[in-house]
């Protein structure tokens, strides 16, 4: 009935549905059903909806039981960061999710099926749609498969970014001045070095950090920066 | 070790920890920890952390599964307003949790053990306890228990409300008119009575909608505007 290829995306997302209604609602994009104008299609807003908080929850338990040297505030970051839009739209992706979706003759017409916001939306009532089905455990598992390595990327490479980020925004709010960090010490040898790197605010020296790179001393030091002020 | 009575609050709560652990630390405010300055003591904010997502997920699933008629903009309008810190707090004092917090000194004696955020986020917190130590399930039954009247509450008594609220905004951005509500029918015997109202905009009727109250009727006519503008 519907011109989805069920047992495809099924193997596509390593689940397999006991009811399908929940797969084809969680595709099922409100142009779709406003188009078919069945009364008794639902589109994938709700599931979306739910897919949302399972999603948070699933990330927020990830976050508290992996890093527990992580502050609330460090969570909320991360958190903010691995369920935005473009994280979603990459997990999309990775489920090639675009060619499942059920779409309205227009939306389809003008790139709905490449459309950011409809493949975002898609994926959390796909996650929705798993937890109808198959409880929190199987959706736990849908999500961490695909999203495992997006959270971790972004933990290494753009958590400790942000207190430089966020130190220079401070500053800025307090006295707008400038935010100076100087390497102060490099110990060890070559391909073992630890360097230690102080931030100055106003000339006073706000904050002290190590790392094994130049980048990561200042991290470190803007974090305690951060404290600091 | 702690000056808590433990067995007095499960039985407050209805639910026994299998690691109590989790419990001292959902009791544990920041200003406790702070005080005693023990390295292994954590106070409760990752806690809280978890406690906020998993409260979301589980009213996300009460609302979308009792409340078929709902739309995304209707479940969260109605999420927002149950997780709100004005009902976490009801919900605090529903279970005493005031008495059994871990507070520091100074935090004591300037009242925060009815400080609205401490209680609220303390709420949160045992939510996020309860999930750590029993599961979803426990922490799904917990939460129930103590917000179902506060959900059916708020949406006997305020969503619709919502709607008027939410035309005259629409109306305001749009071209700042006056919204004019008319009843136009009135049927049934006097215990019995269904109204039905419409609602105007630059003297045009753009809703129509029936209740058994002037006020629903309103409300049910705001409400097909809204889809209408």
């Amino acid at each position: 009935m519907h011109s989805v290829n069920i047992k495809e995306f099924e193997n596509r997302i390593c689940y397999r549905f006991k009811d399908k209604k929940h797969l084809i609602i969680a595709l099922s994009h409100s142009s779709y059903v406003n188009e078919k104008r069945l009364d008794k299609l639902e589109c994938n807003e709700r599931t979306e909806f739910l897919g949302d908080s399972i999603l948070n929850s699933i990330i927020s338990e990830n976050l508290f039981k992996n890093h527990t040297d992580f502050s609330e505030g460090d969570m909320t970051r991360v958190r903010a960061n691995v369920v935005c839009e473009n994280s979603l739209l990459l997990c999309a992706n990775k489920i090639n999710l675009g060619k499942y979706l059920l779409l309205g003759k227009g939306e389809e017409i003008t790139g709905g099926r490449s459309r950011v916001s409809i493949l975002a939306d898609g994926f959390e009532a796909v996650i929705g749609a798993i937890y109808l089905d198959g409880g929190y455990e199987n959706a736990r598992n849908f999500v961490l498969k695909i999203m495992e390595d997006i959270i971790s990327k972004y933990i290494i490479g753009n958590v400790k970014l942000d207190y430089k980020t966020e130190l220079q925004e401070i500053v800025q709010k307090k006295c707008d001045d400038k935010v100076l960090y100087e390497v102060i010490n490099e110990m060890g040898p070559d391909h073992d070095k630890v360097f230690i790197s102080q931030v100055k605010v106003k000339n006073k020296v706000v904050g002290v950090g190590e790392g094994k790179t130049k980048k990561e001393a200042e991290q470190n030091a803007a974090k305690i920066a951060i404290n600091n002020l």
